[in-house]
């Protein structure tokens, strides 16, 4: 929390207002400022301790020393761009390699998810020779220019891309079989009015770009059989299926290392961000070793930053001590205690819906009960009541009435009872 | 240099190959394989030194202490996104816009150059309301697909945007005054047809996007007047004029912090990249509050990993380092002492040109000595014959005909000595 301003001394958050603007996000109504962290718990500068049930970025945990070790020891050595040989980054391509498919077997490295989102598209219309791109209809995939064009889940200026078609993920939570039947048979329609539309413009179809999670969406439940039915749908059209495993990827489903597996379709490109350096700046872009082949051959492909020797160990320590700490086994046995935890304590309480999610990744929907409407007010309630008591989530979905529960991998069971009791007591109280 | 393989051991290039793709560049006929660096000094597989004069990415030296140390202490903290208050990230903020004039007031960080100008970009349409780009005719400005769709520089798949409009940056290098003015003039009266041509075709000027050393055209020399004429008229369309200072930037100049500084034209935006953060992934763009506060207030904009406290823990030791060993003062020194001795070493060799650059950045250009032609191959033989000589070089301009010398800033007068001396030896035996 900020200290009170005088003309002398500005806050700091003046300060960051004087530089970053006015308008840079912030959590919570009260800033919260952390001066450091450890595995799950982070420490404010009032000195009060809180638990991490939020960030995925610190995959491994927060300031972990393996990942802190490789990267301050690489940097003591060398952190040259790719154009010079260096053993660091092609170990760390088959490590990561070795996790996908075998169609999946060449890797472009970036520093960020909207890179790796950006050499997708590239691919996909080179690939395709096609320009159109079908979107999530609540969406987010990047910050670059062709990105806030197909942004659908938050605000930018820019109109929608005159190439760009978005759809409604399908979300079959709550419903039963005959229902969730329908909305697949009307969604699936509304993917071959999107092709046709995209055709008729001339554009095509150059891509689907989705989270195989649908995360933003608020972790939509989509009916069995739409994602495959979508992907073929697009590859029938000409495009190809990009994968965007910034939020589902790398262990988060717990008993899968990525989000698309959970689907019977092997994505054409995948892209990855967020938790891949556990906070140091890297993305990928993976895919085939023919579409990368064709692509190099007409484009002169470099990214300075990427691949380079200090963002490689640091990519590799994260795959080493999910390894190591077993992370994906602990995330999947301690994602489903904290959805059956989760369960029992919401079961019957008005307003509240199913828990949704997989893996160490949980959301729970509120609505109003008289009128069945989203409630983002108590959503909002709820989350802010859980920062005073020192736990950080968030909210995600279509109005920000969905809690977002996704915490670093390391996340234990008692952490998990931790947040569950204090979930329960403010739920109960409002 | 590759160990030679065998069916059960593949060797490094190989591997690579099979991970990155065939078409992820490498320098020189003979790929180099570094492992350790410091200073201006690096070290290949086979324990043999090389100078480094053409690296700007480590821009205070390889593997300085000063940044690990930095990295590394922060890396043991915490490193969080800047949705919560740290003051890393507000206390570098501040010592970077210190640096700048002061209607250059506020930053935006990201995590390369590409992402500084695809957001610069973002804020020149959103501003000027317009989408027409005017870009040289011979220039790279990064990996995404507006930028891809805009770039003249190298070779890729994509059609240049139907919005883009370039121009033939004015080189003078070698004219007299009244072939200069004459130049200037047509120079200035491309701009203006361009222009015309963009609000003829609806789309209007967003902005003008250069590098002010005009590096990738081969440090092209241009006319007094010419940027200040070219921004001027860019402004009166209503367009913005954004300096990308991933090579010129950051005292590469010596007696001036900013390229654009060459100029009497502030920038409405400017770009940063490369030597930011000496190696680490960093980029920024700065602006005007008026104009962040006005897109912020229609975009939600949030780069992930973007400033976070160890990316500005990076950043913020380069500057201090910067000061600390007074790298301005002495790329001002060392720069005009390469550049002497190199316009010594050449003066009056046939098909070599006067040498070209300013501050720590020098070129020499190689034309047939017949025709006047470019000759890119004599320049390639060069920088080859320099790798063998454990002097590190590339080339530029737009027949890739004119030596690149763009050594770390850290490099010293004795340095300058070893580069002059070997490569007068080369050239004497041309």
């Amino acid at each position: 929390m900020p200290v009170a301003s005088t003309p002398e001394t500005p806050t700091l958050l003046e300060r960051r207002r004087a530089t970053l603007g006015s308008h840079s996000p912030l959590f919570y109504n009260t800033p919260l400022e952390i001066v450091s962290g450890k595995g799950v718990w982070l420490r404010s500068a009032e000195g009060k301790r809180y638990l991490d049930a939020y960030n995925n970025v610190p995959h491994v945990g927060h300031a972990h020393p393996a990942v802190a070790n490789a990267v301050s020891q690489q940097m003591r050595k060398v952190a040259l761009n790719t154009r010079y040989l260096n053993d660091r980054v092609v170990n760390y391509a088959e490590a990561l390699l070795a996790t996908l498919h075998p169609t999946l077997n060449r890797v472009s490295f970036g520093n960020s998810g909207s890179e790796a989102n950006e050499l997708a598209i590239r691919l996909a219309r080179f690939k395709s020779r096609n320009t159109g791109l079908i979107m999530s209809d609540y969406s987010y995939h990047g910050t670059t220019l062709t990105l806030a064009q197909a942004t659908t889940g938050l605000t930018t200026s820019e109109a929608m891309g005159e190439n760009v078609r978005t759809i409604r993920i399908p979300d079959s939570t709550g419903l039963d079989n005959a229902a969730t039947e329908r909305l697949l048979a009307s969604s699936l329609a509304e993917v071959d009015s999107v092709i046709t539309s995209l055709q008729n413009a001339g554009f095509g179809v150059a891509a689907v770009l989705f989270d195989p999670l649908f995360s933003t969406e608020g972790l939509a439940k989509v009916p069995a059989g739409y994602v495959e039915g979508l992907v073929k749908r697009v590859r029938e059209a000409g495009g190809l299926y990009i994968a965007d495993e910034v939020q589902s990827g790398f262990g988060r489903v717990g008993r899968l290392m990525w989000g698309h597996e959970l689907f019977d379709a092997v994505p054409d490109i995948v892209t990855m961000g967020k938790p891949m350096g556990n906070g140091h700046p890297l993305g990928a872009t993976v895919m085939n070793a023919e579409l990368l082949e064709a692509f190099g051959a007409e484009n002169m492909f470099f990214n300075t930053f990427a691949g380079n020797p200090v963002s490689s160990a640091a990519g590799h320590a994260v795959l080493q001590v999910m390894t190591d700490e077993q992370l994906m086994p602990r995330a999947a046995a301690n994602g489903a205690l904290l959805r059956r935890e989760l369960s029992g304590a919401v079961a019957g309480v008005a307003g509240v819906g199913e828990v949704r999610g997989d893996g160490l990744f949980a959301g729970m929907r509120f609505t109003d009960p008289e009128t069945g409407e989203a409630d983002p007010a108590t959503a909002k309630r709820v989350v802010e009541s859980m920062y005073r008591d020192g736990v950080l989530i968030s909210r995600i979905g279509r109005n920000d009435e969905v809690l977002k529960i996704r915490p670093p991998l390391a996340f234990e069971a008692g952490d998990v009872e931790v947040l569950v009791t204090k979930l329960s007591r403010i739920i109960a109280a409002l």
